[in-house]
């Protein structure tokens, strides 16, 4: 007897969806500014730390290693001394640019009515 | 004496930075989520709650607070016994379906990679 197996449709709305693990991985304010720093062509750690206001250290270097983790940067240490570390975009890394950059550009392009919303609510 | 003063480019990067706020404002799975929920016409609260699985009625009411307050989404109460209330939407929240839309397409295309990734990075 044939089964008509339905295929399962991706739905980012539950719980135990994939999709929905990948969005909390970049669902994160920090992740999306390292990428975007990253995506500038700042790769040292120090340069990233100056260009990311108000990171801490601990805080880059738990962003930094899960993005390492999760494929989406590269991080090479060069044999030298003091030691170079430099972090960059992996392919994969660099498919994710686009999708942030629009999300970036609707924050500024939104921002405005967003503190005139909060004015009426309160106000 | 004229002062040649620079246009201040927003730049995501800097923690006082307007746009930096909008991005923490969307920067979280669930207003992600429940955005999508609405887009999708899902109106009721109890709807809602029933759609996006793993969701607590805490977090869940939570949101939709926080995305009222920010004008993303309208709350209307109608006077009918027991009390119906809605949420939509608005303008402002609708313009936010496209970018999410693309955070979400990558979250489904890249998942595989992701995974694979994370069982290199620990093998």
């Amino acid at each position: 007897m044939a089964i008509d197996v339905k295929p399962i449709e991706p739905d980012v709305r539950h719980a135990q969806c994939l999709p929905r693990q990948a969005l909390d991985l970049i669902s994160d304010r920090w992740t999306m500014i390292v990428v975007k720093a990253l995506s500038e062509g700042i790769h040292r750690y120090g340069e990233l730390h100056r260009a990311i206001g108000g990171i801490s250290q601990k805080m880059l270097t738990q962003t930094l290693r899960s993005l390492e983790h999760d494929g989406l940067v590269l991080r090479t240490v060069y044999p030298v001394v003091p030691p170079k570390v430099e972090y960059a975009l992996t392919p994969l890394g660099e498919t994710l640019i686009e999708p942030l950059a629009a999300i970036s550009d609707w924050a500024e392009r939104h921002m405005d009515d967003i503190v005139q919303a909060r004015r009426r609510h309160d106000g």
